[in-house]
C-alpha cells in the first residue's frame, strides 16, 4: 500500500470520515471534518487536551487493511509530555496537535478530549448538561516588545489572541491589566488568559493552518473581557452555583472545564434572625430603612463569603480561581442580595426593580472571588416568582416537552409552573409556613428528632412514626429511644392524610365527632359508634369543642410531653394545601387543561413528601402517581446549568419573559378555588387515581349525615371559622 | 395682518429662519430649523433651560411689522415657574417648550439656553471648549406599575427614556438600580437620570412632536449606562480634571453643564517621600515588590480623595454628584495610579502595559466619587510620553494648525512634541532635576524666599534679584528684608543666562578665568584684563580650580550664608538644557525642518521662565520671541477639555496613536546633538533672533583665544569632564 496524497481519516466514535491532505495534524484534520477535539495550549504540547488514540489493526469495513499507525512518530517534546503526565499515557495515545497524518488512519477521540463534554445531573429529572460555559482559558504566546515599538503589552496580547484564537474586540479588566506585565515576564511571553464573554457557535479553534471555511470556524467572540492573565500554562477555571433560599443558602463549587461539582457547602440564611419569612424581612426593611437593608444584605454576603472560602478549601483550589457565580433566589432574596429595597414586594402591585438578568462584578457586591469575577443573576419571572423558579425551568425544561407538566416548588410561598412546549403559566401561592412546621402546635423544621413519616393503623387508630436520625419506626424502638421533638413538614402532611384515610378526619377537615374519646372527670370515656375503627384507644382527646390526636406520647417524646395534632393544626394545613391547590387550578384554567400528565416536586421539601399522601390531602391535583417525581434542589441545578452552559443561560432570559403569570393575590378565581380546595382531597374535584388505588376512606364514614351537617353549620356560625 | 398657517420664525443670534406650522412650540420650531436650544426637563416647565426671548418691535428687514408677540400667552404653570425662579425672569422671556407660535415672530436664544455652550480657557493658548460631555442628565416621567404588568421599574424607565429622549440600548449600574424604586416613589414617577455613554452628533432632544427627520435628530445613544436616578427634577452634574504630576497633584472640580471650574485644589504628590524623581519611585517598586507598589498607589489615591473632598466642600456640592474624572499624568504616575507595576518603564525597551485610553470605575481605584462614577485616563503616547503630554496636545491642538509648533513640557523629564497638521513627532528628554532646583547647590523648589528672577549689571557684574513672596527686587529692599532661601528653576535659568550675557561665563559654560577674583590669604585680589566688566566687585570666588558666583550675600539670605552659583551648577544646567535642546533637534530632524514657527511652553515651570533667557541659554531653539508662549498647565487644560467634550476625548485616542515617537535613549543622533547643545546657546546653531536683539555677548569676549583654548583642553583632560 502506498501513501496517498489525500489519505482517508476516520474519527471514532462519531464515525466522521473524509480525505485530507497528507502531513496536516490530526487536530486540523478533525477540524476540517467538524470533529470535536479540544485544545487549550494551541499545539504547544502542554495541555494534553487534544489527546487522541491512533487505532491499529484492520478496519476492513473502511477499506483500511494496514496494521500500522499512519501518523508521524512522536517528537522528543511529545514523548516528554507523556513522560511528565503518565496519567495521559495509553496505547496509541498521541497529541493530535502535533501528530501528522501520513496515510489512511482510524482515530478515536476519547470523551475527555471532546470540547463539548457532557455532565449528567445528580437528580432524576435533570438532563445532561453540555459543558460550554461563558468563560474559557486560552494559552498564547505574545510577541516580545521590540525597542521603539508602539504597542504595549495589552496591544500585543490582543494581537496574539486574535492570531492564535480569533478573539476580537476584547476588553481587559483592570485586575488583568495589573497582572499583565509580570505575567509576561514570568511566563517568558507565554501566558494563560481567562476570557469572559459572548462566543458564538463554533468550537474554540487555534488556527495554525489557514482556516478552510472562516464563516463556520471563526468564533464570533465579541465583547469578550479578559479577567485574568497568568504566566505560563495554567489550568484552573471554577464557578459557583448558589441558591439563596429564605432559610438555607447552598453553594456548589464547580470545575467549569469538567462540569464536576468539587464541593457543596450550605448554611442557614442569617437573615432568619431578622425575620422568619419573607414578609417579615420586608417589614424589617420598612421599619429600619436603609440601615435595615444594609444589615440584611451584609449578613447574606458575609455568609456567602464563608461558604465560598469553605468550598474552595474543601476543593483545594484558590478563591481567586473562581471567576463566575450564578445565584438564584426568590424575588425578595434577590433584592436583598443586591442591596435593593424590597418594600415594593410587600404589597400590590408587587413591583420588581427589574425583571432582567443581571451581571455584576462580584467585588461590587462584596463577594470575595477572583477580583474580576462576574456574578450572574438569572431573570425574575414576576413579583413573586423569582430566579429560583427560573432555575427549576432551566433544569426541567418543560418548554421543550409535550407532557403537560406541573412544577411545584414548595416553600413559604409555593412557586408553581404549568405547561409544555405550547406555553407556560406560573404563579405564586401563599402557602404560609405550615409545610415548614410553622403555625403547627408541635411543628418544627426538618432536623434530628422531627417526625417525618407517619402511618396510622386504620383498624385501631394507633399511630406509628419515624423520626429523623433513627432508622427504625417508632413501633420497633423502645419508647425511651425514640426522642421525638416535634413534627416536620412531611410528617405533618402524612399524619393529616393518614387521619383522613383512617376515618378520624372528615373531608371537611373536622375530627369525627362521634369518636369522642373524652376525658371527663379524669375518666376516659370511649365511644365510636360510626367510626370504622372498632376499638380505638385514647389517641384522640377533646378539650371542650377542640379535638387533638396524640401522635407521640410523652414517653416517646424528648420533651416529656405528648406530641399532638390539633384541630387548628389541621386547619392550617388545609389552608396551606388549599392555597397550593388553588394555584395549580388557576394555572390549569389558564392553560385550559383539566388534567396534568406529570407533576415535578422541586425543593428539599418536595423530596421528602410522599406523593400518595400529598394527593390524599389534595395538596396536588390528580395525576398518575408514577409520573409524580421529586427532583430535589432543581433551582440549584438550574443555577449549575446556567453556569456551565451559556446557551441555556441565554435561553433562560427569554424563558422568563415567555412564562405567563397569574397574580393570585388579585385573581378573582383564586378565592373560589381556594374554598373548594379546603376539603380533603377536594370538595368537587374527583381523584380517580386515588379511588382506583382505594386510597380514600369509604364515603359513608366521611360524609356527614343530615343531623351532623346541621350541627356543622351551627358550629361554623359559632366559631366564625 | 392675519395669522398665517405657516408663520415665519426668525431665530437670533443665528439668523436661522423658516416657516413652521402654526401652534407648534417654539422649541419644536427651533429643532425643525436646526437651532440649538437646550431642554432638560422635556417640556415640564421645570428646568428653565429652554428659555428664549420673544422680541417685540418692527423687524422691517424680515418683513415683520407687528409690535405684538405672536406666541400663545403664558399658562399658569409657566408663570409659576418664573415666579419661583426670579433670576430667569426677563422681558419677553418665555419657556420655548410650552410657548406656541401663532404668527410671524422673532426669537432670541440667549447664550445660557444654547445646549452647545462654549467656555473659554483660562490660559492664553487655550481655545474655547464646546461643552458636550460624555454624560448628561435627563428628566423623565415613568409610567406607574400596573397591577399584573410584566415590566419592572427599570424596564419602564428604559421605555420612558426611549420615548422621551430616544435613548436606546441602555444598561444600568447596580448603584442606580438600587436607587430606582425609592427614586420613583419620592419623585412620584418623575426622576432625573444621569446617563454616561456614547451619544452621536445631534443635540439631545425630547420628542413631543413626531420627529421630522429621524436620521438627523435621533441621537444614536448606544451602550449608554445609567449611573444615577433621583426622584424629581435634580440638577448637579460635576466632573474632575486631574493632573497627577511627579511633584504636584492638581484637581479641578468642574460643572459639566456650564463648563465652569468651581474649585481647584492641589497638593504635593505624597509619593515624593518614596523617591523624588520617577526613576527612584520605579526603583522603590523594584526593591519592595507588590507591597511597595501598593504603598505608592494607596498614597496617591489617598491624596486624591482628600483633594476631591476639599474641592467638593469648597464648591458646596456633594461628592456623589461627581460622576466623571479625567486623570492625566506621565507614564509612571499613570501606572502607579492604576496599581500597575512600572518596573518595565525603568529600562529599555520601556514597555507600557497599554497605550490605550482606560475607562475604569472610580470605586475600583478606591476613588470616592459617585459610586458609579467613571474615571477616564487618556491614552499614552510612548514609554516616556504620557497622558499629561497628550493633555497638552488636546489643549493646544497642533494637529489642526499650519504653524510648525514646538510644545515643551519641562519637568524631570521634558516631553516635547513638534509638528502641525502634516504630522507630529514626540520624544522625552532626560533633563534631570536641575530645572526644578535639584542638583543645584542652592537650588530649591519654587516657594516663598526662592530667587525667581535675576538681572546682572553687565558693567559691574553686580546681581539683583527677586524672591518669591516679595514684590520688590533685591536692590529696592534693605538686605535684612530680602530673606532669600535659595534659587528656583526660573532663577537658575536667568542667572546662568545673565552670567553668559555679562561675559562672566564663556559659551562652553566655564567661568571666565581671567576674571579671577581670588581670595588668597584672606585678601581679595581683583583682576579682569579681558572681561567687558571694567571694575567688578567680589561677586566671583575661586576655590582652587572651582569657581562660584555670589548671587545673594549672607546678609540677603535667610540662612546667613551666601547663595552662590558654582561651576558644577552651571554644568548641571548645561546638561539639562542640552538634553532638552537635543530632544528638540531630533524632532526637527524627524519633521525635516530647520526652524519652528512657534514655541509653546507648558507646565508651571514654562510659565515662570523668561523666553529670552531660555533662548540665551539655548534651552529652546531659535524662534521669533513673540511666538514663544507659556500656556501654564496645558496638561490639566487638556484633561478639562477631555472632561467637557467627548468628541475631543475620542479624537485624542487617535491623536496619541498618530504621534510619531523618537526614543531618545536609543537614538544615535541624540548623543551627538547633546554634545553640540552643551554650549551657550549652541556650539553650531545660529540664533539670529538673539543676534538681532543684541542679546548675546560680544563674540570677542567669549571666544577663548588660542592660549586659553589650549589651557581649556588641558584642564578638560585633568577634570575628565
Amino acid at each position: 500500500m502506498t501513501a496517498s496524497n489525500s489519505p482517508l481519516i476516520i474519527f471514532q466514535p462519531s464515525g466522521r470520515q473524509g480525505r485530507v491532505q497528507t502531513g496536516i495534524t490530526l487536530l486540523d484534520a478533525a477540524r476540517q471534518l467538524g470533529v470535536d477535539v479540544d485544545s487549550v495550549c494551541g499545539g504547544r504540547q502542554t495541555c494534553g487536551k487534544c489527546k487522541v488514540i491512533v487505532e491499529r489493526g484492520e478496519f476492513a469495513k473502511y477499506g483500511i487493511q494496514s496494521a500500522e499507525a499512519h501518523v508521524t512518530p512522536a517528537s522528543a517534546d511529545e514523548s516528554d509530555y507523556f513522560r511528565r503526565h503518565p496519567s495521559k499515557l495509553s496505547t496509541g495515545g498521541r497529541l493530535s496537535c502535533v501528530a501528522c497524518i501520513t496515510d489512511d488512519v482510524v482515530i478515536t477521540v476519547p470523551p475527555e478530549s471532546q470540547q463539548r463534554k457532557q455532565v449528567i445531573g445528580k437528580n432524576a429529572g435533570t438532563r445532561p448538561i453540555e459543558i460550554d460555559p461563558i468563560l474559557h482559558q486560552y494559552y498564547v504566546e505574545v510577541e516580545p516588545h521590540a525597542l521603539g515599538e508602539r504597542r504595549g503589552d495589552w496591544e500585543r496580547l490582543q494581537e496574539a489572541l486574535a492570531r492564535e484564537w480569533h478573539l476580537q474586540h476584547l476588553t481587559i479588566d483592570i485586575t488583568a491589566l495589573r497582572q499583565l506585565t509580570n505575567a509576561l515576564k514570568a511566563g517568558k511571553h507565554k501566558v494563560t488568559v481567562t476570557v469572559h464573554g459572548e462566543e458564538n457557535q463554533e468550537p474554540r479553534t487555534k488556527s495554525q493552518e489557514p482556516i478552510p471555511n472562516p464563516q463556520s470556524l471563526i468564533p464570533n467572540h465579541t465583547s469578550g473581557r479578559v479577567l485574568d492573565v497568568r504566566g505560563g500554562f495554567h489550568e484552573g477555571l471554577y464557578g459557583l452555583a448558589i441558591d439563596v433560599g429564605s432559610t438555607t443558602i447552598a453553594a456548589h463549587l464547580i470545575d467549569l472545564t469538567t462540569g464536576e461539582t468539587l464541593a457543596t457547602e450550605a448554611a442557614m440564611n442569617p437573615q432568619v434572625s431578622f425575620g422568619e419569612d419573607l414578609m417579615s424581612r420586608v417589614s424589617y426593611v420598612m421599619m429600619n430603612g436603609n440601615d435595615g437593608l444594609r444589615k440584611l444584605t451584609e449578613s447574606v454576603i458575609g455568609t456567602l463569603n464563608t461558604l465560598i472560602e469553605k468550598a474552595a478549601k474543601r476543593a483545594k483550589i484558590a478563591v481567586n480561581e473562581i471567576y463566575e457565580a450564578v445565584i438564584v433566589g426568590n424575588t425578595v432574596m434577590h433584592a436583598l442580595l443586591l442591596g435593593i429595597d424590597p418594600t415594593e414586594l410587600g404589597a400590590a402591585p408587587f413591583t420588581l426593580s427589574t425583571h432582567a438578568p443581571i451581571d455584576v462584578k462580584a467585588s461590587e457586591l462584596g463577594l470575595r472571588l477572583h477580583p474580576a469575577a462576574n456574578v450572574h443573576l438569572p431573570a425574575l419571572e414576576a413579583g413573586h416568582v423569582g430566579s429560583d423558579n427560573l432555575g427549576v425551568l432551566i433544569a426541567e425544561a418543560p418548554e421543550r416537552q409535550d407532557a403537560m407538566t406541573l412544577l411545584i416548588d414548595i416553600g413559604t410561598n409555593a412557586e408553581i409552573v404549568l405547561g409544555n412546549r405550547n406555553g407556560l403559566w406560573s404563579c405564586s401561592s401563599p402557602t404560609g409556613p405550615a409545610f415548614e412546621g410553622g403555625q403547627i402546635s408541635h411543628g418544627q423544621r426538618a432536623a434530628p428528632g422531627a417526625i417525618e413519616r407517619v402511618r396510622i393503623n386504620y383498624a385501631t387508630g394507633e399511630p406509628r412514626f419515624k423520626v429523623i436520625g433513627k432508622d427504625e419506626w417508632s413501633d420497633a424502638l423502645p419508647d425511651a429511644d425514640i426522642g421525638a421533638t416535634g413534627i416536620c413538614g412531611s410528617g405533618i402532611i402524612e399524619v393529616v392524610a393518614e387521619l383522613f384515610r383512617a376515618g378520624l378526619l372528615r373531608s371537611d377537615g373536622r375530627f369525627i365527632e362521634n369518636l369522642e374519646l373524652k376525658i371527663e372527670n379524669g375518666k376516659l370515656e370511649e365511644s365510636n359508634p360510626q367510626s370504622s375503627i372498632p376499638n380505638p384507644r385514647s389517641y384522640m382527646r377533646w378539650h371542650g369543642p377542640k379535638a387533638e390526636y396524640v401522635l407521640a406520647t410523652a414517653a416517646q417524646s424528648a420533651t416529656g410531653k405528648d406530641i399532638v395534632i390539633t384541630q387548628d393544626d389541621v386547619r392550617n394545613i388545609q389552608l396551606a394545601k388549599a392555597a397550593l391547590h388553588a394555584g395549580c387550578k388557576l394555572l390549569m384554567l389558564g392553560m385550559g387543561v383539566s388534567k396534568v400528565d406529570k407533576i415535578v416536586l422541586a425543593g428539599a421539601f418536595g423530596s421528602y413528601i410522599d406523593p400518595l399522601h400529598a394527593m390524599v390531602l389534595g395538596l396536588i391535583p390528580d395525576c398518575d402517581l408514577a409520573t409524580v417525581v421529586a427532583v430535589g434542589n432543581a433551582a440549584g441545578d438550574g443555577a449549575r446549568i446556567a453556569l456551565l452552559n451559556k446557551t441555556r443561560r441565554a435561553e433562560s432570559a427569554q424563558l422568563a419573559r415567555d412564562v405567563n403569570y397569574i397574580e393570585t393575590a388579585i385573581d378573582p378565581n383564586f378565592q373560589q378555588e381556594f374554598i373548594g380546595a379546603m376539603h380533603l382531597p377536594h370538595m368537587t374535584d374527583p381523584y380517580p387515581t386515588l379511588q382506583a388505588l382505594g386510597a380514600l376512606p369509604a364515603k359513608s364514614a366521611n360524609e356527614p349525615d343530615g343531623r351532623s351537617a346541621r350541627r356543622e353549620r351551627r358550629r361554623e356560625r359559632q366559631e366564625k371559622f
